[in-house]
């Protein structure tokens, strides 16, 4: 540790007091998510010398290696005064071991601190301002609640299009990216929330098996009862480096890993930890993010999946087009070319919601079965058309014809196996042990749904944490029902979030409404 | 709790689960700042059957009383999985009971969700919107990350005239609000940010004195080595309730009260659990928070102080006069007569900084002893002398020879002590046993303070914390020191932080610029 001469110009540096005793070191056994903290007694050395209090910011040092942590002081008997208690997420981030001596001290300013201000007053930043920014919201040097307000300085349309350029591009510095040898790297997002919604797995199947390169990395579920890593986990290893991904991209032209292991474009993951919990979603945000991830991973080409439903994540198409826009303006600016599809957003895709479930459909649809989803099929084969046209190779309009071909043929599903075997083996997906059918209320024919209390009920059955819970649907919109006939099947790990589940589908009555036949 | 039909619409309901056994509560001695936090296992009935992860939101009822609280989960065996533990704002806010059976639910969406996503998008709110925000961030259904985001969407010029009217007005209808049987009820109120500047126990003497009403409330340090309420605290009893405040009133005329105790404007007290830890204070935040406590103090006239200088809170005069503007236009939507004084802010004003060293100068300058520090004098005349203006009997430009003759006659020192003893009684400020002078480095003219500085350092000394620590200047802008003079005195309880503020000192040769002499 450094004693700087002025602490608040040096990042590294600290203020280290005189005379003040190490403190030992326990995992206190407290999540408290991705925030660190550090938890210590009113009445020990440090907190008297250092005047720390509860929210206080400090430096922990163990082992020569440092993180910066929120305070909680311990207060009574239950504490030792000589022990500094880590969260788990502080535990991980400094490589802490039990019993390890520990100093603490105040923490320089963060460098960033003149730019979180600048943004909360309305400033524009530019790149070299957010990438200061960024590095140390990775670095954990910026707690929830100044994360909080950064995204929400962010929020609605008060950053234009130079800066979301700027944030883009310090979204990518911050992390790796990767090359690859190849003209045309072509990759997929879909900005989500629609529930079953898994068409990636199908669609890189198919753009590796034409011969293109598709380095796909995906996200765990934030709030959804899926993300496409969790779906592909329970089909084969996803937790690869960048050097193991590497080798499975250059060995079959595609892979399907979590993101997450890899460092490409790291800030999402730090931000993710307040945008959860307070529900938004810019479109400022939004779009650095997404590209962000695809420069990271080397991609030139994507193609931009935006459902759009009154119970989506998009509500109108003017809401699209404006996202779609600025996604457009971004890309060019950064040198991506991307290629935007408005899809229907107004029913879940697929029959299966929750991990396992969704990952059913991917395997009907990849191996050709007589179930397979229609909607889920042909979602991921305008998907993949539109892909397979980025290769000068490929005539304009022949692209969907080719994606067809290369699944009814068995090319696409032997790519996908192929894929899971290099990235550590292909399973079947788990099957839950707790299941009930819930039926149709009245008979009739079905004419809405609410995709927002359907990944709920996905959620309360256990998705995703319980990777085979979540629920299977018997009906889409325009289809005849019968009373008593089931709508829809819930899957569960224990009863006890069976019953939940399923009281949370009785009280809500408008999740599927059946109405008379016209 | 009832079990609602449409839980996102009913701010009392929940969502019970049937057969969850309820956990016994346990005061786990953790202090989170004011955010209710609740400990429970992982593996834990409750987190299981209920799907709660780590910062979920959870409903904990126990004897008929119900607070929202953040969740953090518990992990490893240092904590049984059949207690659910709560932080120390949890316990106080909950009354719970040690052992008592309490049961966790979900909490229905916060009745203000939409009114906070609206805010985020810049929206602009309304006064029954802000007031549902407002209730709901008061009662504590609120997180600290939502509480972060709601406080940065109002930074900067984002909110316009009228919307802050709406706030304000929102803000005082969330509290109390005092009523008083007089046309005239004075109150004043200083912007802050610079040290020592304790004019207020002075004004309200003053202003007592001269048979007007003055019923003053104060706040305790946010992020300041003292607030009014701290230094008041070292002389009186301050925690009256409303019923007590009023009879000191009835019966002096004025009061120095802390705010918190009574329940005028509360959403300030909360809100301030995220803007100390962002430092951020926006006009609009700062306008409405300030007016609004006036209000509910049932004040009908209002002396601002706002000191300009480059390290006080207000650093340019166009700073003071865009803020004042905004001051001056909600006081006259609002009912309230206000007038602004803007002040000298370039160095401290007195020579304590600190509880019982600020309660000291204002001892000297109401029993007018030799040493009282001139300019705190003639700031708390000035201000007392616009206040005295407000009464109609006496004549403009004749207030502050009104208030000097009020102080220098004695009455001013016999009105504050007969307002400290009717508060419970007066007290002499504390000495602090730890005391070290700091010598100047050389000889020459003192030229600059940086009063941020000088506020870190006695708050490292143990301010307002410890009462009695703090610093005590010896020289001003424009005086002469010789090598080896004092240029302050630290003041602290402990050894340790005599030490830990020394060594800060010494790093920021900036904090008191000696130069030579022109």
């Amino acid at each position: 540790m450094v004693l700087s001469s002025d602490a608040s110009r040096c990042a590294a540096g600290a203020f280290p007091s005189p005379g003040v005793s190490p403190l030992r070191l326990t995992r206190i056994g407290i999540d408290t998510y991705r925030e660190s903290v550090v938890y210590m007694h009113r009445d020990c050395g440090v907190c008297r010398s250092e005047g720390f209090e509860s929210l206080s910011r400090v430096v922990v040092s163990s082992q020569g290696r440092s993180i910066v942590a929120t305070l909680n002081v311990l207060t009574g008997e239950r504490f030792a005064a000589d022990v500094a208690g880590l969260s788990e997420a502080a535990w991980r981030r400094l490589g802490a071991s039990e019993g390890a001596l520990a100093t603490f001290a105040h923490p320089p300013q963060a460098e960033s601190a003149g730019d979180l201000r600048a943004r909360l007053y309305g400033h524009a930043l530019n790149e070299e301002q957010y990438l200061r920014l960024l590095r140390d919201a990775v670095a954990g040097r910026l707690s929830d609640i100044e994360l909080a307000a950064f995204v929400a300085a962010g929020v609605g349309d008060r950053v234009d299009l130079e800066e979301t350029v700027a944030l883009t591009r310090a979204m990518v510095r911050v992390g790796d990216r990767l090359q690859w040898p190849r003209a045309l790297v072509v990759d997929k997002h879909c900005v989500g929330g629609l529930p079953g919604n898994r068409t990636t797995p199908i669609v890189v199947a198919i753009v590796a098996a034409a011969g293109l390169l598709i380095p796909k990395t995906s996200s765990r579920a934030i709030t959804s009862p899926a993300g496409t890593a969790d779906t592909m986990a329970v089909l084969a290893p996803v937790d690869l480096d960048l050097a193991a991904m590497r080798r499975v991209v250059e060995r079959e032209g595609g892979c399907l890993v979590w993101g997450g292991a890899a460092n490409l474009s790291p800030a999402d993951d730090t931000l993710i930890r307040v945008e959860r919990p307070l529900d938004v979603d810019s479109d400022t945000q939004l779009t650095a993010s997404v590209l962000s991830k695809k420069l990271a991973a080397g991609a030139t080409h994507v193609v931009l999946d935006l459902p759009v439903g009154p119970t989506a994540k998009i509500r109108s198409v003017q809401a699209a087009q404006a996202l779609g826009a600025r996604l457009l303006a971004v890309a060019r600016a950064t040198g991506l070319h991307a290629t935007l599809r408005v899809t229907d957003g107004t029913q879940p895709v697929g029959n299966g919601i929750g991990p396992a479930l969704e990952a059913r459909d991917v395997l009907a649809v990849l191996r050709g079965e007589p179930d397979a989803p229609d909607d889920l099929r042909a979602s991921a084969l305008e998907l993949a058309g539109v892909a397979l046209e980025f290769d000068p190779a490929v005539r304009a309009g022949e692209g969907r014809e080719c994606a067809c071909r290369l699944l009814r043929d068995g090319s696409a599903w032997r790519k996908f196996e192929a894929i899971c075997v290099a990235q550590g083996g292909l399973s079947e997906p788990p099957q839950a042990p707790q299941r009930i059918e819930l039926p149709a209320p009245r008979s009739g024919i079905v004419s809405r749904f609410d995709n927002r209390r359907l990944a709920r009920l996905a959620k309360l059955a256990g998705a995703p944490r319980a990777p085979a819970a979540g629920l299977r649907l018997h009906a889409h919109v325009g289809q005849p029902v019968a009373p008593g006939e089931p709508l829809l099947t819930l899957h569960a790990q224990t009863r006890g979030e069976l019953d939940y589940a399923r009281g949370y589908f009785a009280r809500h009555t408008d999740m599927i409404v059946v109405e008379d036949a016209p």
